[in-house]
This record gives structure tokens, C-alpha cells and sequence, in this order.
């Protein structure tokens, strides 16, 4: 597949690693040396170019988080990739989902689930904060996810989901638990909610909210994905790692959930 | 959504978590009491019954990887979920993906990939021993994803892939080093390429073919993924934790790859 | 130096690791064959003998936790080697130190204390249960450091400790916020309190009654140790591993701290 | 205890943790304000005093490890307490143990093993650099525990070591295989020998050295602790963490040690 202008594209070489968008005239700046754009247009994808300093640098499609990562503005802490994959594959969504969200933030989480619910499904994102929601439909645009989102300013605490019988509702916001009764009005009779926070005071606020509400089959995790040192003569976990993001807790509503437990 | 004859469903209660599949005359047991299969028929999802013994059991609609867990057939060492969502999202595989895969063992990790990749794409999976095909082939006919999916019997080692342009190739194999020139020669020019191995002394084999094949922007990860105890009133991490499976190691091609650099 | 009677031995072999004490008449019995006691008693440790079917063991010098783990009596829940090391360190506990704990439960941390603070050093074990300080000094006196030990039957959130200027106390119990005003008291006046619990709704009570009462420098750790196969050609980490026993939470008495703060 | 000119004092407060030496005329500056060392002899350890801003300090002893991280020089990579309390514990090392270790590097381990074997061990340390054992005794003599220590300049791997019949040898060097064997005759027959390596390349040849030598009971680990903030209201991980520092290996030595058994 040829690079066209407009695209996204991903170089790599010794110590570069940069999404660029490709337009005509744009010099590609690196610590190894300059390519000119106009170059790259019309090459394939995997094509190897030499900088003016003779360094070569490889073109490649960018992946979704690949882009989200390097070009997606932000407004807020971001879901890394780690906790959306986790939650994605936890909560069985899938193409054709239906998901809402509450807050969408910067709307990285937004993107991944969009991507997933493709072409089918689709998901319904909320924030209390207009620049939040400014930020996360420039960004979905960006990648082209659009369609699948449907994006709204609120907050699902007093007003709730505008949607019912959802497969799945994800809450990453400050103190979820006062947001379940709505998230419950919203799922399908056994739905999936997710709930991301950081600190384990809210851990214990949200399970105690899951058990009151009768959510059942409630399970928490958290992930950590080390990286690597990849050179083969010197194969080592990374000194530093991110070590911790947030804690998943994932739920499914049962007919009960309707009105709290006690 | 009504419970039909032929549904899979995850019953959940106190101690009790299993997937059955609904069929006439058939007695749910469980650590609670027992449950007559016919009385849920055309319940709602997310029902709660009761069993002989009073106790109360909710009928939920299980994730794909609630069903491969419980009810999937092995016969081989499998990938796990959370390996396998890692490696979708690092891979940028979604919806409309084209994705090798060698060796398919159980089809665990296979039908998470034709999960992942419908309505448009699918997933080739190779496997040298003709029970492991055979295994898989029953696992994904189980969960309704054959149509995404060609398993064949075969060694790429020696024979390939029969299919070019791929998006990403996985090589979960004991020597996944010898079938990276095959891998290259199935995948698009800047494709993707997995590799699954268990041991050090395999992830040191691996980086150096990936070296000499000119692969670039190689990452190498391992994912921990820790289970908590749920009770509001004593939260803490699980005791014990699988705390390894595999590491993930992942390149993307060039145009450079076609043979050894070295 | 020659084995003796009386002496623990550390029996090691393939699959075999076990801590026997040699007496006259014992049989050695092993997965791999038997051994008669008599016949290593004058031997050099490190010496090799072979079974009756013809295998072969190494005959060694266990460590105080060898034979904790493999020979101590328990009666609770024990403090694992792995956080007993950090405790110590992070405590700057050593030779000659003077230490409280409360409490001792089976006595194998007390143990650990007991073999650091030698010889001029002494640690002052507490528990509400006599069985727990029978059982502690049956293991201390097995380990032969019954001389650096008190052990008292008393219940320190009530009566406290009869101890005064401590350079540290460490507080295994499950209500160890209720211990800080009498653990404050027996403390020199920078000394170090330790505390160790295993979820975190004790560790928050813990961190607020901590900074009621005027302690500085408080840290918390939990410490994952990560056992690997050592086979040379196939190595990688056990799948399974102890990934919790508890948080570690360690922190510095000021002369502020006679009364709460609030 | 009263705070005298020459100790180190832990200064503790609001976003301030620091090891001074207390010198007549010199000024304790931090973010929180100033204050006159003069000012603090003679007070007790456990005081509060204040600040020019006014703001409150805490004077603490310094743990061994407080002054190492805060003030010891450093020429090396060195390792870090909670590996060295690992060591420590997993090789049975205490009060009397006579301990071999190559290379010491800017001493750190050296300082905690000489701490742990007072009053009645020692500690032998090799280095083939120079400048590394000039900045170990420094570092030795800054903590007052040169007493228990020898320092050689000196290549273990071609000249060995001077003593006989060690309880322990540790190697922290880039090459450790080559020294097995000199270490190998240092040790008492049964004697420990730990391995410190932060490659998995290294690992493997260390456990392939270790096999071809007779060792026994060998076991690997590494040693992850996971700092938290302390934040009574706001309790959660740290975000990074150190998540690699090295591997350690420890197996014994055994009758037959003395040369490979191929």
C-alpha cells in the first residue's frame, strides 16, 4: 500500500520513534537527520529512506494506540492500552457492542472501544466538561472513529444515559460509585459495568456500591505490563516501569440491580 | 433477551461460577443446590432462580472467554486472555484484520483473533499436529466463529502460508525462530509479527532472528495481570497469582526483511 | 565440619529438600530412596551419600529459614522470609538492636529478629494467646535463640509493653491501630514502628492513625519475590508464585508523638 | 539519645528527606527554610525544631541504608537493600558469618554485609579496579564499619581468594562463570555462593556454570518492591517503579564442587 498524503505514518530508526502526518513540504526532523515528506509520498508502506545524514529510518502504518499515544492531545490522565485491552477482553466487548462511558476524558479509552465495536456497534461517551469533550471528538476525528461515538456534554450522576439495554457501561470518573444507580438504569438486565480508579479508597467504596446494588460475578484486577530491553546480547526487563494506573473492577448487573440491596 | 435451547450460560452464585449450555432436561448442579434446565428457558438474561437448596443463582450471558475457559477443549498448553488482548491491541488487530497464526494448539488464542477480526476479516491458522486442528476446529464451531477462520495442517517451518499480504502473523511455537522467514515472506511489507515464547532462552533466540531479518521497532513484554479479593471489608490481592505465562515479542517487518541481513 | 547428632540437616537431591534432625536409628526417607541417620552422623557437610535405590543427596547446613519453613510449628498465618528480610533492613534493625513485636503469633518473625539482633540485642515478643507463645518458644527453642527472646502472654493495647526505649516495634496483629499509643510509649523517641497487615482497608486505618499520632517519614512497600526454574536450558519464572501477604508499612516516633494529634 | 557534632542526622518534613552530618556552623538548608546545625546538638534524636520559614523539621538516626543511598559515593551500579536483604536472609548470612564478595564495586553490599555480621564476622571484598576500593573505604569508613571488613584489590577470577572455608561468597561482576572456580575453593563444602546478574544472557550461563560445578539447592528470584504513597485519603502505588534491578542466584557448594563435573 502506498503513503498517501494525509496519512499517518509511523518512522522508526536507531533511537527515533515518531508519528508524523504527511503533507507536502513538511520536513520529517529526527535525531538521526531529515527526510523530506514529498519523498515518502507514493512509497509503500515498509519502505526504508535515508536522512540527509545517510541514517535510515523505516515507514510504517501506526496502530491506533501508536497514534493516540504521539499525537492524541490530552486534557486529562489518560486509560493506557494495558487497561483498555483489559477491559475490552473482560468485558466482551467486541464488534457490534454497545458501550457507554462516563467521562470520556481525552478520549482514549473512547477511540480503543470504537475501534473494537466496529463496524456494528457503537459507543455513547459522556463528560462533565466541555473541553473534554471538545478534546476527545478532535482526537476521534484524528483517527477517523467518529462514526461509532456519539459524544455528549453531562453529567451521568443527576441526569444519567440517554441509552438503555446497554452490552457494557464504563466508568472512569472520581467517585464512580455515586454513578451506578444511572449506569444500572442503562446496562441490559445482565450487562457488564467496568469501574476504573486509581486509589484503593475507591476500590472499597466501589465494591461496597457493586455489592449494595447487586451486582454479581465481581472480580478486580490490576495489570502491569513490564517492557523489555530488546538488544539479544543484553536481554533485560526496562529499570523503570510503569507500575500502576488503575484498578479494574468489572460487575454484571442482574435483574436485582435495579434499586439498591439496602 | 430470552434464554433459548443451545445457549451457553454463566451461572453464577456464592463459590459457584460455570458456563453450561441449555438443553432440555438437563440438571444444573451446582455447590448451592440444582437448578432444572427447563425452568430457564425464555427467562431473561440476568435472571436470578433459585435451587432446591434456596440459594439463588444468576443466569448471565458469558464473554467468549468465559465459554473457552469453562468448556473449551485442550490440548495444549493455551495463550491466555490476557496475553491475548495484549497482543491484539499491540498488534492493532481489529475488525477487518487479515492474521496468520502457527501453531493454533487448542484455538484459544485463534478464536480470540476471528472474535476480534470479524465482520470482515480472518484468521489462517496452521498447526503441524492434525488433533490440535482438529481440537480447535471443535472449539470454534462451539462459539460460532468458524466463518472467520482457515485452520489447515501443516508445518510452516517447512511448507508456509499459503496466504501473502497478511496484517500480522503470531507464532506460538517451540521454535518460532526457524518459521520467521516463511512468517516475512506471508506478511505485508510493514506487517506485524508475534512471538509467544515461554522461556529466556527462547526470547534470546527470537531477538537475535528478528535482528537478523531486519525487523524493526521490536518490543518485548510480559504481562502480569493480579487478581483481588472483592469483599468490601477485606480487599487484597489474591495470595497466589499465575505470575507467568509467556513473553510477548513483537516487530514490524520492512521491506528489508525478505532474507537475513546476516 | 562433621554432622552431629542433634544437628538439622539440609537433604537435598532430585525433587528432594527436606530439613531432618539426625538421631541414632532414624531412617532418612526420601522420594529417592532411604538413608540410615547413622551413617551420616560424623560426616563433612557438603558430603554426598547415596540411597538405598541408588541416588544420590547432598547432606547440608540449613539456614534459620530453612528449617523455619520446613520444621516450625504454626498456629497462625507466619511473616514470610521475604518480608521479615525487608522489615529488618527498612528498620535498620541489626546486631544489638532492642525490638518489640506484638504479636508473635508462631514466632518464626521473632526468630528472624532474635538470629539479627545477636548477640548483644533482644527482642520482645508479645501475644493474647498462650498457645501462640507456647508454640512461638517451642520454634525458638528449637532454633536454639530462645537467649535473645522474651516472650510474654499479654494483650499490648490494654496493657502495653513493660519495655521502654525500643528501637523498634513491629505490630502483626489485626487491629494494629489500636496498638500505636501503647507501641509510642515503648519507643525511644525516633524509634521505628513497623506494621504489617494484609488488606488495604487495614493499611488506610493504619495511615490515618499514623499521622494522628505524629509519625514521620511513614513508607509502605509490598514485596513480590519471584521464584524461577533454574533448569539451564528452560529458564524462565514459576508460573505460580505468592503474590500477596501483606503491606509493609514503616514509620518514625518524633517526641510529638506521646498523643494524638487530633 | 542527644543529637552530637560528627553524627548523621535524618532530617524530616513536608517534601524533605535528607542525611546531614552535623558540623558546628554549617546551615541545614532544605525547600522548608533553614536551619543552624549548632541549633540541634545536643537535643534529643525524636525533636522537632523549625525552620527560618517556620516550618517543622524532624531529627531522626539514619538507618545503614538512609546514609548509603543519601550519601555514599558511587563508582558502580551498586546493589540495592531490598536485594540485599534478600541475599542476606536467602543465604543464612548473620552475626558471625565470614563472608567472600567480588567485586565490591562502591561497597553498598560490602557496608550491609559487614552491618549484619557484627560484631563476630568479617567480610572479604575484591575488586580489580582501584579507584572502586578506594571509594568502598570510603564509603566503609563514613558508616564506622572498616573494622569488619578486609578490602583487596585484587582479580578473583586469576588469583582467587586469600581465604578458605567461607559461609558464603557473593559475586556482583560482569563475567561471574569465570570466577566459580576460585570462588568454589573459598567456600566451606557446603558453603553458599550467591550470584548477582541483571542480564537473562547472564543467567543462563551462571545456572549452566553452576551445573557443570555440582552446586546444589539452586534457586533464582527477583525481588520487586513496590513503593506506595502514604496519603491516608489518596492510597495507591506509586506510578513508576524500579521493576528490574538484577537477578539473584544461590546454590550450594558440595563435597564435589571442587572441579566441573564435564
Amino acid at each position: 500500500m502506498p503513503i498517501r498524503e494525509g496519512d499517518f505514518v509511523l518512522v522508526v530508526g536507531d533511537g527515533v520513534r515518531l508519528v508524523i502526518k504527511v503533507s507536502r513540504g513538511f520536513r520529517i526532523s529526527t535525531i538521526r537527520g531529515v527526510v523530506n515528506a514529498d519523498e515518502i509520498i507514493g512509497l509503500e508502506y515498509g519502505s526504508v529512506v535515508r536522512t540527509n545524514l545517510g541514517h535510515e529510518l523505516v515507514l510504517l502504518r501506526p496502530t491506533i494506540t501508536d497514534i493516540l499515544l504521539e499525537r492524541g492531545e490530552r486534557v486529562t490522565q489518560v486509560i493506557y492500552p494495558k487497561d483498555a485491552a483489559q477491559i475490552i477482553i473482560s468485558a466482551g466487548i467486541g464488534p457490534g457492542s454497545r458501550v457507554g462511558e462516563a467521562g470520556v476524558g481525552s478520549g482514549f479509552m473512547t477511540a480503543i472501544l470504537a475501534y473494537y465495536v466496529r463496524p456494528g456497534g457503537k459507543v455513547y461517551g459522556y463528560d462533565k466538561r466541555e473541553d473534554a469533550v471538545r478534546t476527545a471528538r478532535k482526537n476521534l476525528e484524528m483517527l477517523g472513529l467518529l462514526d461509532w461515538v456519539e459524544l455528549r456534554v453531562g453529567d451521568v450522576v443527576s441526569d444519567g444515559f440517554l441509552e438503555r439495554d446497554l452490552d457494557a457501561v464504563i466508568l472512569d470518573m472520581g467517585d464512580p460509585w455515586n454513578a451506578i444507580p444511572k449506569a444500572t438504569e442503562a446496562l441490559r438486565p445482565d450487562g457488564v459495568l467496568v469501574v476504573y480508579v486509581p486509589t484503593v479508597n475507591q476500590v472499597i467504596k466501589v465494591l461496597g456500591s457493586l455489592r449494595d446494588y447487586g451486582y454479581v460475578d465481581v472480580r478486580m484486577v490490576d495489570v502491569m505490563v513490564r517492557e523489555w530491553k530488546t538488544e539479544p546480547n543484553e536481554v533485560r526487563p526496562q529499570t523503570w516501569v510503569n507500575a500502576h494506573t488503575g484498578y479494574l473492577i468489572i460487575g454484571r448487573r442482574s435483574i436485582r440491580s435495579g434499586k439498591p440491596t439496602k
